[in-house]
């Protein structure tokens, strides 16, 4: 037995955070040790680096960096010490989340970016990333409706901003083997059976 | 005339601050356009990123992205737009700080260090960095005297971490023609005089 490292990727409300919540609890009925975290987030430092750049503008490299340092803060102090206690960890964004955002849609040079985040992430790479990938119209629908209870600054972007985002996935997915497309619009409980589905082939605790 | 970048290095207490306030007395007294910044901080994002890192915990790795992302937002948006407009930018630390603290005193690579600074500074390297060198038993005592009234957290690190510091420094100097060491411990005018006569030959607005 081993620790498997699981991360969600997608765009805003493309529903990362609802599987990987259905999947941890998944994990805590089956007594599976499970532990989630999130990007940019997840550590005290990392929590603080968050709501300074939810919130204030700064160029892209500056954003990059800032999520480096909340990443490998995580990496370092909680995804690391948990994988080798042989947990499940699960990530809702990664570093293919800075491929996509600061990369893509910001215009940084995407071979610089996966360089430095190999040092970011001291080389550790996630057994398998599910890429949620709703229609765009329904992810652009769901977030129009999230306006009404607000929007941090990111999720605030022009319309252009988001396509590109939805665009870049596409591309990323086709440079790492372990990313995992799920397509379209089912309801969440199918989505999440899909999910349960591929980790059952790749690891027996499922 | 174009614009003139100059950095300070040293270890804690060995007259950075002081002399780099001195030579942008300096310029305004010889209505010289000169600006000074600091780092970590310059910016209103640098700021709270100083904020963070100099009162709490995080790894090694983590302390040299939160600089990174400080560097990058002052490099970006203050000293390349002031040296465009023809400004003689001082600048207390430059990336040169991350390579003795982060790299020589906490143990990461250098050349790795080296390589992500190219992206975190554009490119952009000093033409003079004065690197001030007081003997190590003067800077000491500084430091134990600022005790009295309150450290940060990379002040408070032991002896042997700040000697670390001091070493590296003469190390960081091999490697950078644009180094300048100022050695020894005169009164802080003779100090300014050593470096005004440096600037003197290199540009001449001053």
């Amino acid at each position: 037995m081993a620790g498997f490292f699981i991360t969600f990727e997608g765009v805003e409300c493309s529903g990362k955070s609802l599987q990987s919540l259905k999947l941890v609890e998944y994990c805590k009925t089956h007594n599976i040790p499970a532990f989630l975290v999130r990007e940019p987030g997840g550590t005290e430092i990392g929590e603080q680096l968050r709501s300074i750049l939810l919130n204030q503008y700064c160029t892209p490299l500056a954003e990059f960096f800032i999520l480096s340092a909340s990443r490998t803060q995580l990496t370092e102090t909680i995804i690391k010490p948990k994988l080798e206690e042989n947990y499940i960890v699960i990530s809702d964004r990664y570093f293919h989340s800075s491929l996509a955002y600061q990369g893509y849609a910001r215009g940084l040079d995407i071979k610089v970016l996966q360089d430095i985040s190999k040092t970011v992430t001291l080389g550790l790479e996630p057994e398998i990333t599910f890429l949620l990938k709703p229609s765009y119209e329904v992810a652009r629908a769901r977030l129009i409706d999230k306006k009404k209870i607000g929007l941090d600054r990111i999720e605030q972007e022009e319309e252009h901003f988001h396509k590109k985002i939805y665009d870049a996935y596409i591309s990323i997915a086709k440079d790492y083997n372990y990313f995992q497309i799920i397509e379209g619009d089912p309801d969440p409980e199918t989505i999440h059976q899909e999910i349960l589905l591929s980790l059952k082939k790749l690891d027996s605790r499922f």
